[in-house]
């Protein structure tokens, strides 16, 4: 058995079956392993972001790592900013780098660079496998970094030569990994009882949650204690995973916008944080303030990605006396279908009305996406996967790792039109591998977000050669033609009707396709 | 004058007036500042790669920096590979990339992450500016590192806070940077001087040249040199530059297969390195060795990146006793129109036919583009661009950013159809631009490349699994409808009649077009 054989058969003993990948010459090995080893699935991208945001996708619908397989450092260069999502979502990923040949490297080649040192930015765990012997073990702990808790990017470097050599064996499992949620730290005592009176004084109180505790039991969980205490329930800006419509519990995103932020927590005396960061304001601004806890408020840091939520979520109940159920379920309801004019505001009434029951939404809407959670918050139940890390060109792959996840599932990438051209290449893999995906373009032919922000740093009085660096209008983008030439359907509308038309029937057409909707800029 | 004026104010002053760009929200100060600074032209690209690329393209055809803008650490990522093409091209590029407001740091908001740690890769001089006060001066020490000896990305980190406060000064030009080629180091006297007795050895001699030798008058010198002494002349693989065509010494390029490359080799016993690297193979494989230097060769690094080179070049042929004017010229000659099948062959035969004199050549066809040096050779005098990080993704970029260097000259990319895919948004900036940019994609349904190193690497009998994964025709990819989604006009050819036509058709049309050749698989 080869090292690849012997690293691939380990990844799906320890339940990593889907490899997303890009790979070169150097990776061969792993490739032509593939044969050997058919309950790996591989799934080929043509470009290294596509696969690597399709690992986070996947990670937050299937609760469980994908690998990725990357060509050298320019590879991984290429899949940087989507690891960066995924390390913020703190989805589990198995990045595999391929290397060099051990014995290549005195030579410099062309494509050498420094592997290790650009993933350490992206991945607490950075190993480079010296030998075919321990692959297998080296593979194992990737994975048991992986899995976490927390849930991280674990980066294995794979040498050409220790890939094709021989030698391999494949790493038992042991301790569990892979086989359910891993225990993670207790939270501290004092830090329990805090919260425990910071949710019995009275004061104004918000659970602020985050992560593990935006779906699943844990959201009920949160939602009864806010409930039996009187506490607000709040969430982050960007949850990785929200649960959300008809039937669950509804939560309250804290807006993008620092200042409405500030405004939404004026007030507040006391934020008990689970599995979520204080609240931060995305980008600085002249004069503003980075940190929106406002002035007297006490926050209390509960639960952390790295801690067990379920037993610190649990713990406090007990301590407070939550009653369970007491939480409130979102009331069923959807708009109507829109009539007339195409606006982002009616683009999201369309998607509320016709949303279909387990739909995952991959949300990178930006401006134009601003209408869609309160369009569909009492549509049938539903996911909604946001940008938790920032970088823009995450929304179409991770929609093709949620869509790997769960074939079984409509998913909606809502895409706005610059943040689509970051990594549009993930439309091929969508066809290739005839994912259920509907992806929804919102063309208002600029970098909206970026004019608002202009004028948010208080450029003074911008020109228009800076005006003219956030125009997508010269020439325009036609999406149903990238679209057509990436091999999907696609279809434009241009009215409401036209809209809700095009959407229906991709929901009802197996297989992925584009609506892109011209809409007029919002700001 | 705050401080993204005086950045690009200091910019301008030192030569570098064009920026490649796709800023974001912590980089709207510089972007409004280019309307105080009309003589900075700022260029969108819709990717990081593609400014990444561009900046190298434009510093191979320019022989000075541009900047580049890119945001936050994510963009620097996205920007990587091309970077590091830019790096083993020794292409002086000024990389500006925004990070959050100093006072933003401690917060560890969504965007944050270590920009210096990834820059070091590709980028020799990083510097992180603290002060509005210090950020002229530091952007004349990131233009001294870009344009060296030897040329350099210098990555200069731009805090918004920075960029956006009053108090910044335009650093004043000292020591002539960006005023004409810098001088580099003198080489030592007894490399010099062995360089020399291998020259007049009467054994078999290479000059093997790389980097400035390639192009200008250093190209003819070696020639004569060679010439005068009996030596070959070979240049490296991929060439950042190479100045070939009717009237200019006729250089051989080393193979890219590591087995011809030793052929070639055989039996040499000097090798003198002239701004070149010793050879080595591209990739390891087993069983073959990695180094090409043939046993009993002796090898002269007589000029690296960092050294005077003309100085090098004019002391060894007077140590030789070069008669100037002696190294052959290529003769005039161009093949035929082809006819009959489109092959790969045939669209180099009708470039080799049709090439406008003083065209750029951005040469990523990969084994598609084999055969076009030959069939060009004879053409009117050209410059041709190679890959020389070997990063896949650059001839798109590179393309760009020849053609904002050389608005009066025709460039042409030839493209394999995997890689086009990478840095496809380049088309976009082409349009937008009207850049006389002729786009070959040479479309065989594959990663052809990667079909050849399977076998090579010598994995054992490849089964369908890992052949489907080098496979770009499930579905077929249409590059007349992406062109014309990202706004340029195209054109398919399927014979070779169709290809004459169009790319004359190209030619002699203003402003950039795509022309896709439908090739079969050559392998």
């Amino acid at each position: 058995m080869n090292g690849a054989q012997s690293l691939i058969h380990t990844l799906v003993d320890h339940g990593v079956d889907t490899c997303f990948m890009n790979p070169g010459t150097s990776e061969m090995h792993f490739v032509a392993a593939l044969d050997d080893v058919p309950t790996m699935r591989g799934v080929l991208a043509l470009f290294e972001g596509v696969a690597t945001g399709a690992a986070d996708g996947y990670a937050r619908i299937a609760g469980r790592p994908a690998a990725t397989l990357l060509h050298l450092g320019p590879g991984l260069g290429n899949g940087l900013a989507n690891l960066h999502n995924a390390r913020r979502a703190h989805s589990p990923v198995v990045n595999i780098v391929g290397d060099h040949a051990k014995s290549h490297r005195p030579y410099d080649a062309q494509l050498q660079s420094d592997i290790a040192t650009v993933a350490r930015n992206v991945s607490p765990f950075v190993r480079t496998t010296e030998s075919t012997a321990a692959l297998g073990q080296d593979a194992r702990d990737a994975l048991a970094a992986a899995y976490g808790p927390p849930g991280s990017v674990a980066t294995l470097i794979l040498p050409a030569d220790v890939s094709w050599n021989d030698g391999g064996s494949v790493a038992p499992v042991v301790g569990g990994i892979g086989s359910g949620p891993a225990l993670g730290a207790l939270p501290a005592v004092d830090v329990l009882d805090a919260a425990a009176a910071a949710l019995r004084s009275g004061e104004r109180t918000a659970l602020f949650i985050g992560g593990r505790v935006c779906s699943g039991p844990l959201l009920q969980a949160a939602a009864d204690l806010a409930a039996s205490t009187g506490a607000e329930l709040l969430c982050e800006t960007f949850p990785a995973r929200l649960a959300r419509g008809a039937g669950r519990p509804p939560v309250e995103r804290l807006g993008y916008l620092a200042e409405f932020a500030a405004i939404r927590l004026d007030g507040i005396r006391h934020l008990v944080l689970l599995d979520a960061k204080s609240p931060v304001s995305f980008f600085a601004y002249p004069g503003k303030l980075s940190d929106l806890v406002p002035e007297g408020c006490t926050v209390h840091p509960l639960v952390g990605p790295a801690d067990d939520v379920a037993l610190a979520v649990a713990a406090l109940g007990e301590l407070v006396g939550t009653s369970v159920g007491t939480g409130p379920l979102q009331d069923a309801g959807r708009p109507g279908l829109p009539s007339g004019a195409l606006t982002a505001q009616t683009v999201c009434q369309a998607l509320g009305a016709l949303l279909p029951e387990g739909a995952i939404v991959s949300d990178e809407g930006n401006t134009a996406g601003l209408f869609a959670p309160g369009a569909t918050a009492g549509a049938p139940p539903h996911d909604w996967l946001c940008l938790t890390g920032g970088a823009i060109g995450q929304g179409l792959p991770v929609a093709v790792g949620a869509a790997v996840a769960a074939p079984d599932r409509r998913v909606i990438a809502l895409e706005a039109d610059g943040s689509a051209l970051y990594t549009i290449q993930s439309l091929w893999t969508m066809a290739r591998e005839d994912l259920d995906v509907t992806t929804v373009i919102l063309n208002n032919h600029s970098y909206a977000v970026l004019n608002m922000e202009l004028d948010r740093v208080g450029a003074e009085s911008p020109g228009p050669r800076a005006r003219d660096m956030l125009d997508l209008s010269r020439p325009d983008l036609d999406f149903v033609q990238i679209a057509r030439g990436l091999g999907l359907s696609a279809a434009r509308a241009e009215t409401a009707e036209q809209f809700n038309e095009e959407l229906a029937r991709s929901f009802a057409t197996p297989g992925p396709s584009v609506v892109e909707a011209v809409i007029p800029g919002i700001l």
